[in-house]
């Protein structure tokens, strides 16, 4: 089954947002075992819109396009999917009825432009959104299946997994099934892991091993393509073990799981609870922590305690600790943890504090120099970093390393 | 001038990859004023690569293409250009040159794999990569101008500035320029905002509007196409007044700001200092504040109470009225803020509490209650809000709501 992506938005081709929908949606494709052939970007027009329909249906099964469905003017997609399809735009009721539950469930009134967002091509088979104003739909070209989505990534998402996802294997029609394992690596160079992993699938027939750097980790993937559901299983299972082996304790989270979510597991099940102290993540690492439905369980407080005094108001680091080592010390850091623990009340504490940048760096503290530091009931250690790159991807790093640290400690329980 | 943008890769395809380059690429052509009539991408195969450059080609001026340059089997790139324009590949001396260079410099062997990269199509004209291995080169096919970049994002920014902007200007010898400006809205929906500005371009030729949905936030985009850069400027004023004169308070943002850079400004230039106290956000209030450079200026503490004890320990909020009124009311985000500000002694302060969900709602205060209180010297106010969505979405529109609060708490100083 040949599928083409289409995106489409002006702000596209002024590089003013970089398109995350076609990867999102290759990548969903692609765990189905399902190839994207090409991905193309207009703009907002009436004429390249319906030319690149034409286009990508005379060379494709299925095409997905997302962007231009919203209600003010420049939303043309579906003016463009009738002149692409000859067919007239009427007021679709079921998209209208849509808009008017979505609105009183709002408690708002409808804005008379939304109005416009429910003018499809006619006969157009309607994709529900959950989420939003702008439904999609899809209809068939030349017998190619043309699905239209709205460019607002959380919106298509919901979109794409709950209906078009299926619509597009209905459409293949075949039993084989491609699934994918997702592992996630913290602490290995993709080099380093590729090196280790490269005999893996070389020696399993069936399985394949592809490399996606998500900053500050790598994600391993490992890919079957058949038919039985528990040969893939176990050629899944059986390539994961061997990747585990080779990397460790660097494998942060299995299939399904991100660091953050495994942190939260063991939390769950060893009962502990936690309580943070940060500088210069200044909030990343409780705003991870409590993105997590259910945390309240675990997490008691975090002290984000940026300035000097605030570390010794609320966390209890001595004023003269602080005048001798700097507020960024190991000495610091532990007795940041220690304090944030004596504060909540909790079993573990986990502190940091570093500098970010891109100012206040020193040839004896560089920007990147960071500290962390865990207490528990027994005591408590710390440990310093020099992290390279902005004051993004050293927040990024400092944060990840942190829930590194939670999940170490935590397994050791 | 008409241009295009070739992304080639596997991973772009697989979506592993987000595509960056097409959109840095394109921006920096829409700020010389050239437009990117479309991007495609395909992946590393040498037909479909040769096909897309001859179908680019027709329709287009220039196409800068990306990727397929490297020393590996998969980087087919030269070899597809050498199809599509029927050049055979020949050894670059200045291309083999300039590896030998580049090794030296390194100290490093260079593998013999890198030579490959030095077959280039006769008479291609090279273009410096001056932090990597693989250098870039362009030709001309039917009149069109083709231009190769490596994939590498810092090696093709770096090649991008200093080779190809000139020659693609070079190229159009004309001297039209196109600007945007961008307003950040919040607190209107895209239908609002659409109609209250719906004449805005159509009463200023030259002027067009556009708008890009950042949730929870709205982007309006101001483009103007001309010569004359005084005249172009006095139309962007004069439609970014007209704007703010119809939107009014609900632009948070102008041009090259965002809501959090505003903040920023506003606390350096009233040089007022700031506390939080975030419950339901758990920390992504003081994640924003600290993401900006130089925050530690104003930015005294941050308190993450999740628990009704840290509340009660940390900002002295009554055990009583947590009792009383639950941990979701005006009265406690009142005194959570009262209590940040005492703690911290800062200027201002402002504290979050609500139910982020999916779990804690009920009847009476229903997933998506959020109170937000902030206390100056003078007093202290609070306001419910009711939310919709998911976790994420429901943390995320409170911390750009607190945002909006300190923005108009700043501008009214």
């Amino acid at each position: 089954m040949k599928t083409a992506l289409l995106s489409i938005g002006d702000e596209l081709l002024f590089g003013e947002v970089v398109d995350t929908n076609s990867a999102r949606i290759a990548a969903r494709l692609a765990d189905e075992g399902i190839a994207t052939a090409r991905k193309l970007t207009v703009g907002d027009d009436e004429g390249e819109i319906a030319a690149a329909l034409e286009e990508l249906a005379r060379g494709h099964d299925v095409v997905i396009a997302t962007g231009g469905l919203g209600p003010t003017d420049d939303d043309v997609t579906a003016r463009a999917v009738a002149r692409a399809t000859g067919r007239r735009l009427v007021l679709n009721e079921e998209a209208m009825g849509h808009l008017r539950e979505f609105f009183v469930r709002l408690g708002r009134e409808m804005h008379p432009a939304n109005g416009r967002q429910c003018l499809l091509p006619a006969k157009a088979e309607l994709i529900p959104n959950p989420t939003g104003t702008a439904c999609g739909f899809h209809l068939l070209l030349d017998g190619c299946l043309l699905i239209f989505l709205p460019g607002v990534p959380t919106e298509m998402a919901v979109m794409l997994e709950e209906t078009v996802v299926p619509l597009v294997l209905g459409r293949r029609g075949d039993s084989r099934r491609t699934r994918t394992w997702t592992l996630t690596v913290f602490g290995l160079s993709e080099a380093e892991i590729g090196a280790r992993l490269a005999d893996v699938d070389r020696s399993r027939p069936g399985l394949t091993v592809a490399y996606c750097v998500e900053f500050p980790m790598v994600q391993v993937k490992l890919r079957v393509t058949g038919e039985d559901e528990e040969a893939l299983t176990a050629l899944l299972e059986d390539g994961a073990a061997l990747v585990r082996e080779r990397l460790g304790g660097h494998v942060v989270a299995g299939d399904g799981e991100t660091i953050d979510t495994t942190v939260a597991r063991l939390f769950r099940e060893t009962g502990m609870t936690l309580a943070l102290a940060e500088s210069c993540t200044g909030g990343l690492i409780a705003g991870r922590i409590t993105a997590i439905p259910g945390s309240s369980a675990y997490f008691l407080l975090g002290a984000v305690t940026y300035a000097n005094d605030a570390k010794a108001r609320l966390l209890g680091v001595p004023q003269g600790l602080l005048a001798e080592t700097g507020a960024v010390s190991a000495e610091v850091a532990k007795a940041m943890a220690r304090g944030a623990r004596q504060l909540a009340g909790s079993d573990l504490a986990l502190a940091v504090t570093g500098i970010a940048g891109p100012e206040g760096g020193s040839p004896d503290k560089p920007v990147g120099t960071v500290f962390i530091a865990l207490a528990n009931r027994a005591g408590c250690s710390a440990k310093g970093y020099h992290f390279r790159g902005d004051r993004d991807r050293i927040r990024t790093i400092t944060a990840v390393t942190a829930m590194d640290w939670l999940r170490r400690r935590l397994l050791s329980q």
